[in-house]
Protein backbone atom coordinates (compact mmCIF):
# COMPACT_ATOMS: atom_id res chain seq x y z
CA UNK A 1 0.00 0.00 0.00
CA UNK A 2 2.95 2.36 0.37
CA UNK A 3 3.43 4.83 -2.96
CA UNK A 4 6.98 5.19 -2.59
CA UNK A 5 8.63 7.40 0.17
CA UNK A 6 7.55 7.93 3.36
CA UNK A 7 5.74 11.65 3.70
CA UNK A 8 7.79 14.20 5.11
CA UNK A 9 6.96 15.45 8.48
CA UNK A 10 5.36 18.88 6.28
CA UNK A 11 3.17 16.88 4.58
CA UNK A 12 1.63 14.54 7.22
CA UNK A 13 0.93 17.91 8.97
CA UNK A 14 -0.77 18.91 6.42
CA UNK A 15 -2.47 15.68 5.90
CA UNK A 16 -3.47 15.66 9.33
CA UNK A 17 -4.94 19.35 9.29
CA UNK A 18 -7.27 17.99 6.51
CA UNK A 19 -8.30 15.32 8.02
CA UNK A 20 -9.05 16.83 10.81
CA UNK A 21 -11.10 19.42 9.11
CA UNK A 22 -13.07 17.51 6.77
CA UNK A 23 -16.68 18.07 6.98
CA UNK A 24 -18.49 15.36 8.28
CA UNK A 25 -15.71 13.82 9.96
CA UNK A 26 -15.60 10.96 12.34
CA UNK A 27 -13.28 9.64 15.18
CA UNK A 28 -12.65 6.82 17.40
CA UNK A 29 -12.09 7.80 21.08
CA UNK A 30 -10.98 5.74 23.70
CA UNK A 31 -11.36 6.09 26.67
CA UNK A 32 -10.77 4.54 30.47
CA UNK A 33 -12.97 4.08 33.31
CA UNK A 34 -12.96 1.76 36.43
CA UNK A 35 -16.00 -1.18 35.96
CA UNK A 36 -17.84 -1.83 39.33
CA UNK A 37 -15.46 -3.84 40.52
CA UNK A 38 -12.96 -0.83 40.24
CA UNK A 39 -10.94 -2.70 37.48
CA UNK A 40 -9.42 -0.33 34.56
CA UNK A 41 -11.93 -0.50 31.54
CA UNK A 42 -11.66 0.70 28.31
CA UNK A 43 -14.24 2.15 25.84
CA UNK A 44 -14.12 3.28 22.48
CA UNK A 45 -16.75 4.54 20.01
CA UNK A 46 -16.97 6.82 16.48
CA UNK A 47 -17.89 10.46 17.32
CA UNK A 48 -18.29 13.37 15.10
CA UNK A 49 -15.32 16.07 15.85
CA UNK A 50 -14.69 19.62 14.91
CA UNK A 51 -10.95 21.09 14.69
CA UNK A 52 -11.91 24.71 15.97
CA UNK A 53 -9.12 27.11 17.06
CA UNK A 54 -6.56 23.61 17.48
CA UNK A 55 -8.53 21.83 19.67
CA UNK A 56 -10.82 18.62 18.93
CA UNK A 57 -14.43 18.90 20.36
CA UNK A 58 -17.17 16.51 20.46
CA UNK A 59 -20.63 16.18 21.15
CA UNK A 60 -21.85 13.26 23.33
CA UNK A 61 -24.57 12.84 26.02
CA UNK A 62 -23.45 13.49 29.51
CA UNK A 63 -24.54 10.49 30.97
CA UNK A 64 -22.47 8.12 28.11
CA UNK A 65 -19.80 6.02 29.16
CA UNK A 66 -17.28 8.65 27.00
CA UNK A 67 -18.28 11.63 28.89
CA UNK A 68 -18.13 10.01 32.02
CA UNK A 69 -15.04 9.15 31.21
CA UNK A 70 -13.09 11.67 29.68
CA UNK A 71 -14.66 14.26 32.48
CA UNK A 72 -13.18 11.91 35.16
CA UNK A 73 -9.84 10.91 33.43
CA UNK A 74 -9.52 14.73 31.80
CA UNK A 75 -8.23 12.85 28.24
CA UNK A 76 -8.61 10.62 25.91
CA UNK A 77 -6.65 9.16 22.72
CA UNK A 78 -8.59 9.57 19.52
CA UNK A 79 -7.79 7.61 16.14
CA UNK A 80 -8.69 9.33 12.70
CA UNK A 81 -8.64 6.33 9.96
CA UNK A 82 -8.26 4.44 7.73
CA UNK A 83 -6.63 2.32 9.79
CA UNK A 84 -3.86 2.37 7.00
CA UNK A 85 -3.63 6.40 7.48
CA UNK A 86 -3.96 7.05 10.86
CA UNK A 87 -3.66 9.93 12.54
CA UNK A 88 -3.29 9.06 16.39
CA UNK A 89 -3.92 11.84 19.13
CA UNK A 90 -3.60 12.33 22.43
CA UNK A 91 -5.91 14.62 24.11
CA UNK A 92 -6.03 16.48 27.44
CA UNK A 93 -9.63 17.76 28.39
CA UNK A 94 -9.80 21.59 28.43
CA UNK A 95 -13.25 22.69 29.05
CA UNK A 96 -16.66 21.19 29.32
CA UNK A 97 -19.51 22.77 28.00
CA UNK A 98 -23.47 22.07 28.35
CA UNK A 99 -25.85 23.69 25.61
CA UNK A 100 -27.15 26.23 28.44
CA UNK A 101 -22.91 27.31 28.84
CA UNK A 102 -21.84 26.61 25.12
CA UNK A 103 -20.01 29.76 23.46
CA UNK A 104 -22.17 30.22 20.08
CA UNK A 105 -19.21 30.33 18.04
CA UNK A 106 -17.97 26.94 19.43
CA UNK A 107 -21.45 25.08 19.16
CA UNK A 108 -22.43 26.90 15.61
CA UNK A 109 -18.26 26.12 14.43
CA UNK A 110 -19.38 21.97 15.92
CA UNK A 111 -22.59 22.12 13.57
CA UNK A 112 -20.96 23.98 10.70
CA UNK A 113 -18.22 20.74 10.40
CA UNK A 114 -20.34 18.01 11.81
CA UNK A 115 -23.12 16.61 10.06
CA UNK A 116 -25.54 17.62 12.70
CA UNK A 117 -26.43 20.01 15.91
CA UNK A 118 -26.37 18.96 19.07
CA UNK A 119 -28.63 22.24 20.66
CA UNK A 120 -31.17 20.54 18.78
CA UNK A 121 -31.06 16.83 20.35
CA UNK A 122 -33.27 16.23 23.05
CA UNK A 123 -30.54 14.69 25.74
CA UNK A 124 -27.90 16.34 27.97
CA UNK A 125 -26.05 16.84 26.23
CA UNK A 126 -21.93 18.10 26.80
CA UNK A 127 -19.60 19.84 24.46
CA UNK A 128 -15.94 18.14 25.01
CA UNK A 129 -13.45 20.76 24.17
CA UNK A 130 -9.80 18.54 24.16
CA UNK A 131 -6.44 19.80 23.66
CA UNK A 132 -3.77 17.87 21.79
CA UNK A 133 -1.08 17.19 23.70
CA UNK A 134 0.67 14.35 21.23
CA UNK A 135 -0.29 14.09 17.55
CA UNK A 136 1.30 11.13 15.33
CA UNK A 137 0.84 10.29 12.03
CA UNK A 138 1.63 7.61 9.60
CA UNK A 139 0.15 5.51 6.93
CA UNK A 140 2.41 1.44 7.06
CA UNK A 141 5.28 0.54 8.88
CA UNK A 142 8.00 2.89 6.56
CA UNK A 143 6.27 5.74 8.06
CA UNK A 144 6.56 4.70 12.34
CA UNK A 145 10.13 6.61 12.05
CA UNK A 146 9.19 10.70 12.02
CA UNK A 147 5.37 9.50 13.28
CA UNK A 148 5.30 12.27 16.03
CA UNK A 149 4.15 15.26 14.28
CA UNK A 150 3.47 17.75 17.69
CA UNK A 151 4.66 16.78 21.19
CA UNK A 152 3.44 18.33 24.98
CA UNK A 153 1.04 20.54 22.85
CA UNK A 154 3.98 22.12 20.75
CA UNK A 155 3.98 21.15 16.95
CA UNK A 156 7.20 20.12 16.16
CA UNK A 157 9.03 21.97 13.21
CA UNK B 1 -25.65 7.76 4.26
CA UNK B 2 -28.78 5.73 5.11
CA UNK B 3 -30.23 3.98 2.08
CA UNK B 4 -33.67 2.60 3.27
CA UNK B 5 -34.37 0.10 6.10
CA UNK B 6 -31.85 -0.51 9.19
CA UNK B 7 -30.81 -4.23 8.52
CA UNK B 8 -32.37 -6.93 10.38
CA UNK B 9 -30.35 -8.75 12.88
CA UNK B 10 -29.39 -11.77 10.73
CA UNK B 11 -27.78 -9.07 8.36
CA UNK B 12 -25.69 -7.44 10.31
CA UNK B 13 -24.28 -11.04 11.76
CA UNK B 14 -23.61 -11.74 8.27
CA UNK B 15 -22.06 -8.54 7.59
CA UNK B 16 -20.20 -8.16 11.04
CA UNK B 17 -18.87 -11.83 10.27
CA UNK B 18 -17.50 -11.34 6.46
CA UNK B 19 -15.59 -8.02 8.13
CA UNK B 20 -14.07 -10.24 10.96
CA UNK B 21 -12.83 -12.89 7.87
CA UNK B 22 -11.95 -10.30 4.95
CA UNK B 23 -8.35 -10.49 3.99
CA UNK B 24 -5.83 -7.93 5.67
CA UNK B 25 -8.62 -6.67 8.15
CA UNK B 26 -7.91 -4.19 10.49
CA UNK B 27 -9.32 -2.92 13.79
CA UNK B 28 -9.30 -0.78 16.42
CA UNK B 29 -7.99 -1.76 19.61
CA UNK B 30 -8.84 0.10 22.64
CA UNK B 31 -7.17 -1.01 26.03
CA UNK B 32 -6.48 0.54 29.45
CA UNK B 33 -4.30 0.73 31.93
CA UNK B 34 -2.55 2.81 34.59
CA UNK B 35 -0.27 5.46 33.91
CA UNK B 36 2.69 6.26 36.18
CA UNK B 37 0.56 8.13 38.77
CA UNK B 38 -1.82 5.22 39.06
CA UNK B 39 -4.69 7.19 36.51
CA UNK B 40 -6.40 5.13 34.55
CA UNK B 41 -5.01 5.59 31.01
CA UNK B 42 -6.61 4.68 27.18
CA UNK B 43 -4.55 3.11 24.76
CA UNK B 44 -5.53 3.17 20.79
CA UNK B 45 -3.83 1.49 18.45
CA UNK B 46 -4.67 -0.11 14.91
CA UNK B 47 -3.84 -3.62 14.42
CA UNK B 48 -4.24 -6.32 11.68
CA UNK B 49 -6.20 -9.40 13.22
CA UNK B 50 -7.57 -12.79 12.22
CA UNK B 51 -10.94 -14.17 12.90
CA UNK B 52 -10.02 -18.04 13.89
CA UNK B 53 -12.91 -20.20 15.70
CA UNK B 54 -15.19 -17.33 17.04
CA UNK B 55 -11.88 -15.50 18.18
CA UNK B 56 -10.59 -12.46 17.27
CA UNK B 57 -6.86 -12.93 17.33
CA UNK B 58 -3.91 -10.13 17.53
CA UNK B 59 -0.60 -10.41 16.91
CA UNK B 60 2.10 -7.30 18.46
CA UNK B 61 5.13 -7.06 20.69
CA UNK B 62 5.37 -8.11 24.26
CA UNK B 63 6.25 -5.16 25.26
CA UNK B 64 4.05 -2.93 23.66
CA UNK B 65 1.14 -0.95 25.72
CA UNK B 66 -1.13 -2.81 23.75
CA UNK B 67 -0.31 -6.31 24.92
CA UNK B 68 0.63 -4.89 28.46
CA UNK B 69 -2.80 -3.71 29.08
CA UNK B 70 -4.36 -6.73 27.93
CA UNK B 71 -2.23 -9.05 29.49
CA UNK B 72 -3.07 -7.21 33.02
CA UNK B 73 -6.63 -5.90 32.20
CA UNK B 74 -7.49 -9.73 30.21
CA UNK B 75 -9.61 -7.66 27.83
CA UNK B 76 -9.73 -5.10 25.46
CA UNK B 77 -13.05 -3.14 23.25
CA UNK B 78 -12.40 -3.50 19.51
CA UNK B 79 -13.51 -1.40 16.82
CA UNK B 80 -14.01 -2.53 12.71
CA UNK B 81 -14.47 0.57 10.42
CA UNK B 82 -15.53 2.79 8.80
CA UNK B 83 -16.85 4.71 11.58
CA UNK B 84 -20.21 4.78 9.99
CA UNK B 85 -20.55 0.79 9.39
CA UNK B 86 -19.18 -0.29 12.57
CA UNK B 87 -18.69 -3.72 14.12
CA UNK B 88 -17.58 -3.28 17.91
CA UNK B 89 -16.41 -6.56 20.12
CA UNK B 90 -16.31 -6.10 23.95
CA UNK B 91 -13.22 -9.32 24.34
CA UNK B 92 -11.62 -11.36 26.98
CA UNK B 93 -8.56 -12.45 26.89
CA UNK B 94 -8.71 -16.23 26.34
CA UNK B 95 -4.93 -17.25 25.60
CA UNK B 96 -1.72 -15.43 25.16
CA UNK B 97 1.27 -17.46 23.07
CA UNK B 98 4.79 -16.68 22.42
CA UNK B 99 6.31 -17.39 19.26
CA UNK B 100 7.53 -20.51 20.86
CA UNK B 101 4.44 -21.74 22.52
CA UNK B 102 1.38 -20.87 19.24
CA UNK B 103 -0.05 -23.55 17.97
CA UNK B 104 1.15 -24.25 13.98
CA UNK B 105 -2.89 -23.77 13.05
CA UNK B 106 -3.08 -20.41 14.66
CA UNK B 107 0.14 -18.96 13.44
CA UNK B 108 -1.09 -19.78 9.85
CA UNK B 109 -4.64 -18.73 10.18
CA UNK B 110 -3.02 -15.49 11.57
CA UNK B 111 -0.91 -15.00 8.76
CA UNK B 112 -3.16 -16.40 5.97
CA UNK B 113 -5.40 -13.68 6.77
CA UNK B 114 -3.21 -10.91 8.15
CA UNK B 115 -0.94 -9.74 5.33
CA UNK B 116 2.07 -10.76 7.47
CA UNK B 117 3.43 -13.72 9.51
CA UNK B 118 4.76 -12.91 13.26
CA UNK B 119 6.88 -16.13 13.12
CA UNK B 120 9.02 -13.77 10.68
CA UNK B 121 9.71 -11.27 12.78
CA UNK B 122 12.68 -9.83 14.86
CA UNK B 123 10.48 -8.75 17.90
CA UNK B 124 9.39 -10.80 21.15
CA UNK B 125 6.01 -11.32 19.91
CA UNK B 126 2.73 -12.26 21.17
CA UNK B 127 -0.39 -14.08 20.17
CA UNK B 128 -3.46 -12.67 21.37
CA UNK B 129 -6.60 -14.97 21.54
CA UNK B 130 -9.81 -12.80 22.41
CA UNK B 131 -12.92 -14.07 23.36
CA UNK B 132 -16.05 -11.68 21.77
CA UNK B 133 -18.74 -11.23 25.21
CA UNK B 134 -20.47 -8.35 23.16
CA UNK B 135 -21.00 -7.69 19.77
CA UNK B 136 -22.52 -5.11 18.50
CA UNK B 137 -22.71 -3.57 14.96
CA UNK B 138 -24.68 -0.70 13.78
CA UNK B 139 -24.65 2.50 10.55
CA UNK B 140 -26.14 5.12 10.75
CA UNK B 141 -28.49 6.62 14.36
CA UNK B 142 -31.43 4.63 13.01
CA UNK B 143 -29.10 1.26 13.35
CA UNK B 144 -29.07 1.67 17.19
CA UNK B 145 -31.89 -0.22 18.01
CA UNK B 146 -31.02 -4.10 17.84
CA UNK B 147 -27.82 -3.26 17.20
CA UNK B 148 -26.38 -6.11 19.90
CA UNK B 149 -25.77 -9.40 18.18
CA UNK B 150 -23.80 -11.56 21.12
CA UNK B 151 -24.31 -11.16 24.56
CA UNK B 152 -22.46 -13.09 27.58
CA UNK B 153 -20.68 -14.89 24.78
CA UNK B 154 -23.59 -15.98 22.49
CA UNK B 155 -25.39 -14.98 19.32
CA UNK B 156 -28.80 -13.28 19.61
CA UNK B 157 -30.80 -15.53 17.46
Amino acid sequence: MTDGQPRTREQRRADALAKLSAPAADVWVATAGADAGGHASSYLVPLSLAWLGERVVLATEANSVTARNIISARRARLGLGPTRDVVMIDADLEQVYSLDEVPADLAQGYARQADWDPRESDGQMRFLVLRPQRIQAWREADELPGRTLMRDGEWIT
